[in-house]
């Protein structure tokens, strides 16, 4: 498994469709939403992907569900949630998995 | 859970780095490999996105661990992760991942 991480832990697959709108505003929120995830008990990790067309897939790690329960009620992090639906999002699909398996290429010399 | 789909199912989560190397063949055997996908036993559905910089996440749902295990022995898509190897992802990381619970929003109007 990934260095320092549990055999097992959970992911939650967020596929996201941005909307136009409040671009300045989206992007604070989106880079403050991470700083401040991964302060959180339990984070692990973080990958984000968005295309041109508005399309992203971000999947965030972490150790347990707990971990991911506290991140969902987390004060700040609820304010930014109805932000996207509001604004940020036409639609969103948000998936928890538990992570069994994992392989990797090329990696041994990125990852720490 | 999604429309059809059920309540539990697996995600492969894939997430690559694209090398600038074989650019059609890599757009060729991408296309080719989705369409394949596709039709194999247990597939469910597709999430794929890919930014300018070659970061990419895609994520693929089967109904259980055995059609992903099927898929990944297919002939023909054995030859793509040995050209996935060779030339097209500098490093990937593959997960294979139950997902228990769902969410959505903004989606009634779009998934069949």
């Amino acid at each position: 498994m990934t260095t320092g991480w549990p055999d097992e832990y959970y992911a939650v697959i967020f596929t996201t469709q941005r909307t136009d709108a409040e671009m300045a505003m989206y992007g604070l929120t989106s880079e403050r939403m991470i700083e401040l995830a991964q302060q959180q008990p339990g984070f692990l990790g973080l990958e984000s992907v968005r295309e041109d067309n508005g399309l992203g897939i971000t999947v965030s790690y972490w150790r347990d569900r707990e971990s991911i329960a506290a991140w969902g009620d987390h004060a700040e992090h609820r304010v930014a949630q109805a932000l996207g639906r509001k604004e940020f999002y036409s639609w969103f699909q948000l998936r928890i998995a538990k992570v069994t398996e994992e392989r990797s290429f090329g990696l041994d010399d990125l990852l720490g």
